[in-house]
């Protein structure tokens, strides 16, 4: 029988957002990298969260459904440190069926992957995605880092099944500074094997994967949008501005292919870049 | 027959704003203010313009007639000088059936009204919305104010049947900053016999609404969101923080009875604050 925390979709709702997901069969649709989607919720004025390093509660019941929904639709889902720290998140997938929660062994259970170039997330046995891969309720953890993090964190993961991954050269961002380029972290992810990977956040992640030089790797858009403000000072996902080759401001993306789905007292907007 | 300006809009999108709008009998239903709508075009990062002072496109054809059809449904329109300056805006109903599009007389036709406090619009014999008065196409418009505007601006809306409405005392507001009061503005308007008032903006108009001693005197919201991110520095709809007694940072609101219209590739929400 599946835990009391299992979640449940309709399969209208799943209808609809069939054509924004992965494909089924893997035909190497564009290596060398996965099938890419940006998911997030947001409220009216933009603000994922009321003040950094806090969660918000934004959307309802369905939508999270619906998160969890999209976890079991991907190889992998990937998160920022800054997350990581603030949420010490499951990053399982609870949704009817898979793995753990009514299905057999790991099936349908997400990869969850952490980007922390900077090693900042002190990752124990006690973190919540350590302990689900030990009780046999998620896959252990990768971590996208540089250098090295310590013979301890190596541990923790490699007890539980789950590894750093080394990231490759920097990349030169807006205003000189080092940065890694989406590029590099897919096409890691994809010798690893991952066919799909879905970005949950953060703000900073997030904004990074809106800017114009990494939005091409993004295939689908997958955003809940709650009728809620959440007033100045949040965590807002506004990407960096762009401007034409005159010099003049334009939209920094527009999807296309869009559908809103109405979810609750939410709505989704499913697009491509 | 009526110009080739004129817009259309689907009987099924009109029924289902219909519980949105204000009542068709008015019954003095809160006096003594009128029926107050706030709607405006938005970004998925919240940005409804590009830049202060710029007209930028959103939403689709869809969205437009949308806006015209709630214009045709409230006995004024409001917006703010900054508006006024930057679009020289029409601020007639150009939906099919109003006066001047198909029907008669200016039936139909909201009152404009600008609310310029410090005097700050010029209007002059050449602004569009003087013009359409002159030319019967719309209702001649009403600005506040305070204080003394002089002789020639006046005579310009005299001309077409128009005129300064002056505004009361100031109240206390952020930082002991002296502010009208949103209630003050629609008490004047209603002694006008204005009975329904739909805010459409601009960014700061909005965002003065959405305050917490304002947002009390809106009965509606009625928000398009487009599927675009314009990017840092636009003209951002962020209302002010909130924080509840004890200073814990809290969402400034949540829309109530809310429903999600998909309108070509725009969504459009309605609620109650």
């Amino acid at each position: 029988m599946p835990p009391r925390t299992t979640l449940t979709i309709s399969p209208q709702t799943t209808a609809l957002l069939t054509p924004y997901l992965p494909p089924k069969k893997t035909t190497l649709h564009h290596p060398p990298r996965p099938f890419t989607t940006l998911t997030y919720a947001t409220s009216l004025d933009a603000t994922i969260a009321l003040a950094p390093a806090t969660q918000t509660l934004l959307s309802g019941p369905e939508s999270k459904a619906l998160t969890h929904y999209l976890r079991s639709q991907h190889t992998a889902i990937l998160i920022g440190c800054g997350t990581a720290i603030a949420d010490d998140p499951s990053l399982n997938c609870r949704i009817e069926g898979v793995g753990g929660y009514g299905g057999e062994g790991l099936e349908g259970q997400p990869r969850p992957v952490v980007l922390d170039p900077w090693g900042r997330w002190d990752v124990s046995s006690e973190s919540q995605v350590v302990k689900l891969a030990r009780e046999g309720r998620g896959k252990a953890p990768w971590v996208v880092c540089m250098g090295d993090v310590g013979e301890e964190r190596q541990n923790v993961l490699k007890d539980v099944g789950g590894k750093f991954l080394p990231l490759g050269d920097m990349v030169e961002g807006r205003g000189g500074a080092g940065v890694w380029s989406w590029k590099n972290i897919l096409e890691l992810l994809w010798n690893e094997g991952v066919e799909s990977v879905m970005v949950e956040g953060g703000g900073s992640v997030i904004n990074a994967l809106l800017e114009p030089e990494s939005v091409g790797c993004v295939d689908s858009v997958i955003v809940t949008v709650a009728p809620v403000w959440l007033g100045k000072g949040g965590v807002a996902v506004v990407p960096e501005e762009r401007r034409d080759g005159e010099g003049k401001k334009i939209a920094v993306g527009r999807l296309r292919d869009v559908r809103w789905v109405p979810l609750g007292e939410d709505v989704v907007v499913c697009g491509r870049p």
